[in-house]
C-alpha cells in the first residue's frame, strides 16, 4: 500500500505556519505499517489543487488530505474534488443538521455559509466531526482511496483514529495480511523498528561510535538529531516477525553496552517523562530554583501529567534580591562571587531543597544572552547543582550557543542529572560541548 | 517567478519529524516577494527524488531543495541530481578542505565518509556552510534555478540568508521589478500586507464580526488560528504601492475600532513580547506565583530577550505546602477552600508581589487535568489573580480542554491580564470559553 498525503492552504505555502499535519498523518498511517511515499501542499488554487488530486490517484493506493473543509470562500475542496473526478456536488441533509445542532450546543446561530460543509461529492461517504463544524468525507476513485479532512489539527487527529483508521484498517486487510503473516509466508521481508533517544554526544562522534553496529547485517542504525537529542533507530528486516524482533533486540543491546547511559529513553518517552518516571518509582520528591532557564525546566517537568506527586515546585529567581528573599542565598555570597558561581548555584540548590521540605534541590544559574558575558564569565556559561541531603553536586559548562538554545540545553542536562543521580550513575554533561575551567571555544560545534 | 520547494528524508515521510524547513523557505521567499506554489517531500529515494527533481524543473522557476547533504549513505541529494540531469559528480578540493578545517577547529578528525560532502554536479556553485560540514549548491537548469541546502534546520537558514537570498535577489531582479514599481508601470497591481494578532474571541465569531470589512474593495481579509490566538491577514491590491499601504492603513483602523483591545500585537511580536515592552515602557516590574501553569508562564516571560529588566522572578507552588512557605499563603484558607479558589489565588498573588517586592503580582491557579475535578470545582477550572497595589483584581473560567491546552490558554490569559492592566484597560477573559459560575459546559466551543 503506497499512501500520499496532501494538504491545502495559501498560510501553508506562504510559510506562516508549520504544517505538523502531514507528520501527525504519516505517523498514524506507520501504525498500520502503510508507507508513506509522497507529501504535498498546494494553495486554496483549482488549478494547483486538480494536478496534486490527479497525480495521487494515479500513484498512490491511498491519499490523504487535509483542509480546506472550512465554511469560507477560500475552502474549495469538496467543490474542486468533484469536479476533478466529475461528480456532482450533493447537499447532504443529516450533515447540515449536525452542523446546526452544533451551533445550538455553543449557543450560536448557525451563518449561511456554513451550508456548504454540508456538501460532498457524490458518492462520498460522510466521516462526522464531534470537534468542529467541518465534516470529512472519504471516498474511492480508480481503485484509490480518498479521504478528506479538516485542517485544525485536533479535528483532523480525531478523524484520522475514529474515522479514518478503521476503515483503512478494514480496506488495507489484505495488504497487511501480505506485509506480515502474508510476507512471512510469500518469503518477503517483515520490518520491524524501535526508536532509542540520545542525549550527551554529538551526532557525528555517535555515529562514528556506532560504526560496526550500523553494519550489522539485516539491521539498519539510522541517526537524527532533534536538539538537544539525538535519535537512534534500528531497522530490521528479517523472514519473520520474531526473526525481525530478535535482530533488533541484539542491535539494541549491543547499543545499550556500547552507549551505557547516554541512551535515555525509547519511542515517545521526553527526558521530563523518564525523570518523572524514576521520581515516582523512588518515592522522591523534587524542587527547583531557577535562573537563567526562567521556568523551562519546572515547564517540562510539570507538562507530564501527575508530576504534581513527585514536583513540590519551584523558585525562578531572575533578580537577586529574589535569590536572596525566596531561597535564603546569603547576600555576601552574591557579592563575592556573583550569581553565576559554584557557591551561589550550590546555595540555591540547598535553599530550595530545603524550602520545598523535598528530597532533592535542583538549579540553574547561567548567561543564556545575548549580553552579560565578561571575559572571566563568558556568555554561554552556566551553573548547575543538586542537592541530595548527603551532598551536593556542582558543575559548570559553556555552551557557546544562542540564548533559546542554550536555554534548552542547560534545562536538559539539568533533568539529566536527576536522571542519572536516581540510577546512581555519574552526573556528567554533555560531551562536545563541555568546556571545563573556561572562556567561550567559538569552534565548539553547535549541534 | 514561480517557487517550489522539495524537502528530502525518511524521517520526514514517517512522521518522525514535524518538518520546518518548509515554512522557513516559504517565509524567506515571501520576503522577495516570489510567490511558492508547491512543497513537497520525498523519501530517500532514488527514483522518487528524480521524479520530484523533474517535475520541479518543468514547472517552477526557482527550487529549493532541503535535505541529504550529509555523510551517511542515504544522503543522495548530490548524486541523485547530477544523474536526473546528466551531469557528472565532482569533487571540489576547496570544499575538502574547509570541510577538513571544520573538523580541525571542533578538535576531531574528518571521517572519510565526510568527503563525499565535497562533491558536486558539474556546472554548480558551491554554497559555503559556516555553521556545519555539508555545503550546498546552486545550478541552472533548463532556466530554472535549483538550490540545494543542508536539512539543518540552523545551517539552512544561514545559507538560506546567506548565500540564496542575494543571489535570488539578483536573479529576479527584473521579475522583482515587473512585481513592484515595474507592476506600477505595467499597469499590474501591486500586493501589500499586514498581520494583526488577536487573542479573546473565536474565529468564526471574529469572521462574522468582520465581515463587512472583509469585503472592502480590494483589500482581503485571511483568517488563521494558531491556539490560543487568532491571526487576521490584511491583504491589499493596489495600482501603486502607496494606494495598497492606504487601503491596508484604512482597513487596519476599521478593524481597530470594532475590536478594540482583541488586536494585541502585529507581525511577529508575541504576546510575552507585547507584554515586556509595555512593562520596560511603564518602569513596572513583575512577579509570578504560578500553580496549573507550572512555569510556563515565567518561560514564556523570560523567553524575551532583556526581560531581567522588568522580571523579578516566580514560584512554581504545585505542593500546598510551598504555597505556604514561600508565598506566605494561610493554611487555615487553603484548608478552607481548596488550593483552587479565589481566596487562595488572591493571597498567592498579594503573597509573591510582597515577597518580590515588585510592582504587579500574577497568579494561576487550576485544575488542567487530566484527573481532579470534582462536582463543585470541575476539571479545566482555573483562577487568575492581579495584584496592583491598590487592588487585586480576581476572576475565574473553566476552559474543558486538554491538559496542555488548558495550561496554553491560561498563561496567555495571565498574560493578556498584565497587557490590559498596563494599557488601563478592563481585564477580561476569552469570551467564549468564559463560563462563569459553574459547571463545566461540554459544549463550550474547543478553539
Amino acid at each position: 500500500m503506497k499512501a500520499e498525503i496532501i494538504t491545502i492552504g495559501d498560510e501553508i505555502l506562504r510559510g506562516e505556519i508549520v504544517d505538523s499535519n502531514k507528520a501527525l498523518l504519516a505517523e498514524r498511517l506507520r501504525r498500520l505499517d502503510i508507507e508513506c511515499h509522497y507529501q504535498s501542499s498546494v494553495r486554496d488554487d483549482r488549478r494547483d489543487m486538480r494536478d496534486a488530486f490527479r497525480r495521487a490517484v494515479e500513484r498512490s493506493d491511498v491519499v490523504l488530505v487535509s483542509g480546506g473543509l472550512g465554511p469560507t470562500r477560500d475552502d474549495i475542496t469538496s467543490e474542486v474534488l468533484a469536479e476533478t473526478f466529475g461528480r456532482e456536488l450533493l447537499l447532504d441533509a443529516a450533515s447540515l443538521e449536525s452542523i446546526r445542532v452544533f451551533f445550538q450546543r455553543i449557543g450560536r446561530e448557525m451563518s449561511q455559509a456554513n451550508r456548504k460543509q454540508a456538501c460532498f461529492p457524490s458518492g462520498a461517504e460522510v466521516l462526522p466531526n464531534p470537534a468542529g463544524t467541518a465534516p470529512g468525507f472519504a471516498l474511492q476513485e480508480a481503485g484509490t482511496l480518498v479521504f478528506c479532512m479538516p485542517g485544525v489539527p485536533r479535528e483532523l487527529g480525531q478523524m484520522m483514529d475514529e474515522q479514518v483508521l478503521p476503515r483503512l484498517e478494514v480496506a488495507c486487510e489484505k495488504a497487511l495480511a501480505a506485509s506480515t503473516a502474508g510476507r512471512e509466508a510469500a518469503g518477503k521481508p517483515v520490518v520491524r523498528a524501535r526508536l532509542l533517544r540520545t542525549f550527551g554526544m554529538g551526532e557525528s562522534s555517535l555515529e562514528e561510535e556506532l560504526a560496526d553496529i550500523a553494519r550489522d547485517g539485516d539491521v539498519e542504525l539510522g541517526f537524527r538529531t532533534t536538539f538537544p537529542d539525538n535519535y537512534l533507530r534500528v531497522v530490521a528486516r528479517a523472514a519473520s516477525a520474531s526473526e525481525a524482533d530478535n535482530a533488533i533486540e541484539r542491535v539494541v543491546k549491543r547499543i545499550h553496552d556500547r552507549l551505557g547511559p547516554l541512551v535515555y529513553g525509547e519511542e515517545n518517552e521526553s527526558m521530563a517523562q523518564v525523570v518523572g518516571r524514576l521520581l515516582a518509582e523512588c518515592g522522591k520528591t523534587i524542587a527547583l530554583a531557577e535562573s537563567c532557564t526562567g521556568g523551562l525546566v519546572a515547564q517540562k517537568i510539570t507538562d507530564v501529567p501527575g508530576s504534581s506527586s513527585y514536583f513540590l515546585g519551584g523558585v525562578v529567581a531572575y533578580a537577586n534580591s529574589a535569590k536572596v528573599r525566596l531561597i535564603g542565598v546569603p547576600e555576601s555570597l552574591l557579592a563575592e562571587h556573583g550569581a553565576v558561581s559554584e557557591p551561589v548555584v550550590r546555595a540555591m540548590a540547598e535553599g530550595v531543597r530545603e524550602r520545598f521540605r523535598a528530597d532533592l534541590g535542583l538549579s540553574v544559574s547561567g548567561i543564556s544572552g545575548p549580553d552579560g558575558g565578561t571575559p572571566e564569565k563568558p556568555l554561554g556559561l552556566v551553573f548547575l547543582a543538586l542537592a541530595r541531603g548527603e551532598a551536593t553536586h556542582v558543575d559548570h559548562f559553556v555552551f557557546p550557543i544562542e540564548r533559546s538554545r542554550h536555554r534548552t540545553l542547560a534545562a536538559q542536562v539539568a533533568l539529566d542529572w536527576v536522571r542519572r543521580s536516581l540510577l546512581g550513575l555519574e552526573l556528567t554533561g554533555p560531551s562536545l560541548l563541555r568546556q571545563r575551567g573556561g572562556g567561550p571555544s567559538p569552534g565548539a560545534p553547535r549541534s
